[in-house]
């Protein structure tokens, strides 16, 4: 029998894969994902089967490449970022049955936007989805006041769609009952693609941002500060002459 | 003038470093970094000047990068995980002046680990720090009380230490104010390392596990499930018939 690993691609450069994640890839007998991801990588690794499936596919996909490995092949299923976050390994596993699930991790969008932006996550943070189309809004609601009333950091993935317009404006006025409007935010968008960019600003501004599906969305905290074209999180706070 | 670059090794073993972090410690002149991964290093980049600092000399690691940077060397200042996260890239920031920092991302213990046990953060989760060397235990205790109300996942870092021994305990205890005791947590040793090992047990069992510095914590949220030795937060609320 066969074996299943779920491999993390990081945001899209092949500079940003892991040598473990190319390694599953050409090694792997079948590759297994989301047209658009197969697409990223169809050219570097020649020669396998490929097994496309559109997006929102995600159950036929888990169990076409379970059936595969099943029978005999190896098999490697592509997520973008990292395998786990939002990604395809938990219900790999969830359907796997005795079937062996490997996960291989990549870097994901919270980390790669977050390098562009400087370092926004240096401290305590919380990754939250702003999509609805599997958690009720209310949910999201309620993780987002109370992030923003622990002061952590905050990503935000999927801020925006051609459905979903004003979800990033629904947030930010959520986070603004306990953050300032002039609290250091960011934004990166098509990480490791064609058009990548960053840009800082303030709460109140990335209230006005329009959102989009290429947007990945930083908010820091009470201490994050804005230098020059960056945004950094300073690992602690001053607690009277430790180092720092 | 040369720059100073920040680097995620990723959590030890080579393979898991991306293809960025590799090119970047070839190509740098200098390497500076905390002894325990210079050490880690060192062999696979014969020829390169060593800039090393004990644990805690933060400060004097960027100062003494940033100086060879100012003298026209290409360095490399290298970060256990990713570089941002709790890492040197926002120090570095902070104290550049003119020179160019670049961040190269790399792969957090919260990633890392997480794909040892399964898929613990498969849905949206929180990074927080159990140590209070920089941040007030009191800040600490209040994150940890409003992510378990919030029902995020948690990945807890640094649970403890010869000095702390009973912070993941605290931890647990406040935990267990907003979660059940039989909420599904992991825990993972020496990820990347030598004698790397993962256990899935509840938050109960996880309030009786002694703690130390090479441990990695997962607390799941109340959609976590036990599937065989493997922890798994399902991306989503089945919210009626919707694609899973």
């Amino acid at each position: 029998m066969g074996k299943v690993v779920a491999v993390g691609l990081g945001p899209g450069d092949p500079s940003q894969m892991t040598a473990a994640a190319d390694r599953a890839l050409r090694t792997a007998e079948v590759i297994a994902g989301y047209s658009g991801y197969v697409d990223q990588i169809r050219g570097r690794y020649p020669g396998k089967e490929i097994l496309e499936t559109p997006m929102r596919g995600e159950t036929e996909r888990c169990r076409l490449a379970l059936e595969a490995a099943r029978s005999g092949k190896s098999v490697a299923v592509i997520c973008s970022g990292d395998a786990g976050i939002y990604g395809m390994a938990g219900l790999l596993i969830e359907m796997a049955g005795d079937t062996e699930i490997e996960v291989v991790p990549g870097v994901t969008a919270a980390i790669s936007g977050a390098a562009l932006l400087g370092a926004p996550l240096g401290h305590d943070f919380a990754v939250i989805s702003l999509s609805d189309l599997l958690t009720p809004w209310e949910k999201i609601e309620k993780r987002l006041e109370l992030a923003a009333e622990a002061d952590l950091c905050i990503a935000l993935y999927n801020p925006g769609s051609r459905k979903r317009k004003d979800y990033l404006q629904r947030a930010c006025r959520i986070l603004l009952r306990h953050a300032a409007p002039e609290t250091v935010c960011g934004i990166t968008r098509n990480i490791g693609r064609d058009g990548e960019s960053a840009a800082v600003m303030s709460l109140r501004e990335l209230e006005q941002e329009p959102a989009d599906m290429f947007m990945t969305v930083f908010v820091g905290n009470s201490q994050t500060r804005r230098i020059g074209d960056r945004m950094v999180t300073p690992r602690g706070y001053h607690l009277g002459g430790q180092e720092q």
